[in-house]
């Protein structure tokens, strides 16, 4: 990896696979979705992330929703892709297409499945790093792999060039602070993105450089201007946008009794299809989209923030 | 409960609680840290709480506490005691004789040990709010009860008049600025203090009033700046006070290897030792206080910070 | 603790904690639960376990629980009672009326709420045998203390002369018979049980010297029979009685969607009511008992076990 | 899936994956590591397990491992095989090839790192058997993969024709209890094996199918005689070479501070070593083979329990 990588900062959507009807990928749709993110002035793109679904696409759809995301970008915002596999090994044949596709840089969990201790997990990432020709950032996401990444662990793979970044969706906002602390400390050598969309007033306050909020693909916009009021120092401003914005979040609860994969992405795609932002609601089987009330709810609910078309 | 009870916000400092070499409560000590704690200048008490090591104290200690810190604070700040036991009954039990000290409120948890649902917890509270004369708060903090109370839940019982305030340390950022929107939605009944000390200008950002933070025993005085520089929206010195606060918190992390509870309060305690605030960094049994390495490296944090004595 | 205590094996239910339907202790009925137990060839009782709902009861009751259960079982067989406390000098404040009410031996949890590591809860345990003059048991049961005792441990601690037993309910039969083996391997100095009714054949076949079986308070007689055939070495007739007896604890299932000691508790004690054993189904507050449909289905299992009255 | 399927029962170890020192698979050590097993009596093999190291292999290092397994077989035994991968379409393309390569059946966990609901569990076993031409085996490993396959789910499954039997790798012997009689009372649609090498005599007794023991690689003779015993109804011969095999598996305590996936199959890769089994210890990477005086250890263990060469 080299200096020549842009970096990620600001606002970076996890961005949404669009999908057919039947399951396949709308590269269309997802072409269009990137469009919709870079108008309203995100800073960079996260493909294939959780909210991307990328748990339930296989190494050949995600190589082409990274080619699509890649060219629909076109250079004017940095893509960065996730590869999402059990291991070292499985994450380089899972990256490599995503590099061969011209992704910026890609984002890897610590081993899933696999039972590992620091040493292994500092391998883990030094193994991956090495096999890269792009800058490697780390996903801190223990409700799905279950393994917390100490601070000090990132923060001393960033000294040996391994890692560029962290994106956290630990939740753990006192052990987030801890990471800011310590990476500062050492000349800031990691890049420090907050997963949590409720919380980036707070979060940037405290020193995040950036947010990877799964919210901005329903609104964009207000999370541009929310980073544009915390960039200027208007911290009132900045909460006032997080709080408009909370209150869009609610959609996420309309699926009550959902599977927290059905009700998180479920309301997003059924919240920019009420925008006309999205053809279908479908999900990656064997997820069932949101529908009925529960879809006329979250409807309700864009509509009450000005966002319905 | 009645109006005529006053309302906790602002730095409100869990008081450690002082002992004697041989494990005694050191009650002339507990003065002189409360009467520490009030001329620097915290809006409020909390005895008996985690940090004040009250899951170690027999019953007859825990009311002593109580008299103690009501007769210290003299009416200048009020006081709020932790009831932690059990059950509803056995909550009352532990709460009444705190009540006769003269707290001004009682904190509790949901039921520990016990294995109850949503209904059975509303009504753990809903009892142990009958059975009191002074108002009832909740303490959230999962790490401890294995149960994390839900923000409508808590908003329901708010709405009832069974509680009148959280002290909030899920280490939920998420759920705690939600806690924060529901809450203000029907006019705010609930109380929201923070007990994440790390987090307490973005916290207060996102809409607390006010912070319950176990370093205040070490540095009050910081708190108070900090409260008050967000009171006056400046959140740039909030921040950096902050994050000086965050510098002195890396304490906690000095005793490597000890358990949590030795860790966290061990630490406040020998840095109070270290600045003179405190005779004996003794901690009940089992919880073998810090000692020679650690507790010098606690106390080189502490002069670092401009705090010794 | 002396050589002339009594032993504990074999059949050791957890007896159930009548209550009057005003929520108040039936000694009377105990007494009638305790002669029907002893009258049915148990070989010991478990007094206040999670069974005889201690989380609930104050230090009062469970004293006058004990007295009760003491009078009752007459010397006939053993009476082993729970100390279910926070911490050590709590355990011992609660442990000592017990022992004042003639109990042969106490039974203690690791720390509750308290975080402490493997030297403080060895300590914990040194503690509370120094302060108590009968036997001390270890209870082991994860799923409430959110602490998994380690076998090496309570091997040492048994050498060393502080635990003298161990009721186990980790659900972690791996666990447990590395336990087993480790006791054997120093002469067995501790006793152990199960705590998990639907395996005990299995268990003993394992090795274990009894069981603490809560469904035994529904069919204790089914217990000594299985007793009585695993100690003979018929292992087809234990597992045959064991199946009888799992196909009857499918009452506890019968309370779809209710908290795991309303379903547990309150499914034994209908299914007690359901033969005639016990006057009352009330639960401490705030637990509710079961009834109407769910409770039918309860009665129904036990008599189609040809249990019923 | 047809009846012309063989079925596992038995003895069916989880064979371990040999590798060169540089890490690649070492087929030759393969073959002879499945011959010896056939040769000690073993009734099938459950090739790509967790034992098989199938986190860190590729999907096309499994495929080929596969390819060896079955060839080495040569119908002597069947061969089951795990593909291990985050969700259903993934799973797929991950077992195809496994089938193509001639395995008798395919085992899968629920979904790893999405997080569903129980109904789209269901629907991702669904999935997979309609995508398969050979039978489909749950794999319940909890451990791994944070959540438990509930009984009644299994068994609805297996009446569906979707599921053929499951592995037990739950640490759960309540669970597993409530599973056997409930799938044996609609007339034993699943095979059902505990994959708990120490407690297999037990899990027999309970009406367990058969065993998947790890430490069968170093002492499969000891688990078909076992298998043996119980099957003649000679429980007390079953438990005695239980107690033996379980001081054997002692082996996988000696790598003190290891983690999970370096001391379990490291040790049973250092004990096969010992016996002239395998060539290399070596692991996949990142993980490290043990090494000197703990290689020693388990050297030692393995002679004193007369399996040295």
């Amino acid at each position: 990896m080299t200096s020549s990588h842009p970096t990620f900062a600001g606002v970076v959507p996890p961005v949404v696979t669009p999908l057919h009807p039947d399951g396949t990928v709308d590269h269309a749709g997802l072409e269009a979705v990137v469009e919709h993110l870079v108008g309203a002035g995100v800073h960079g793109l996260f493909a294939l992330g959780s909210t991307g679904e990328t748990a339930y696409l296989t190494n050949a759809e995600r190589a082409a929703v990274a080619r699509t995301v890649v060219s629909a970008a076109a250079g004017r915002v940095p893509v960065i892709a996730g590869a999402i596999e059990l291991t070292a090994a499985r994450v380089l044949d899972a990256a490599r297409p995503l590099v061969d596709a011209g992704v910026d840089a890609v984002v890897v969990t610590p081993a899933i499945y696999a039972i590992q201790d620091r040493q292994e997990t500092a391998d883990h990432f030094r193994r991956i790093a090495a096999g890269l020709d792009v800058p490697l950032w780390a996903y801190d996401v223990p409700v799905r792999t279950h393994t917390k990444l100490p601070a000090d662990l990132l923060v001393e793979l960033a000294l040996e060039g391994v890692l560029a970044g962290v994106k956290d969706s630990s939740g753990d906002d006192v052990g987030f602070r801890r990471l800011i602390a310590q990476n500062a400390a050492v000349g800031s050598p990691l890049r420090l993105l907050t997963g949590h969309e409720v919380v980036v007033d707070a979060m940037l306050l405290a020193g995040a450089d950036g947010a990877v909020p799964g919210l901005a693909n329903v609104d964009a916009a207000g999370y541009v201007r929310l980073w544009d009021a915390a960039q200027r120092g208007d911290w009132a401003a900045a909460r006032a946008e997080q709080e408009r914005l909370n209150a869009l979040f609610e959609i996420v609860f309309a699926p009550v009794g959902r599977s927290g994969d059905a009700a998180g992405v479920g309301a997003f795609k059924a919240a920019m299809a009420a925008q006309g932002l999205l053809a279908s609601t479908t999900m990656s089987a064997p997820i069932r989209a949101l529908e009925g009330a529960v879809a006329q709810r979250v409807s309700d609910v864009v509509a009450a923030a000005g966002l319905g078309r």
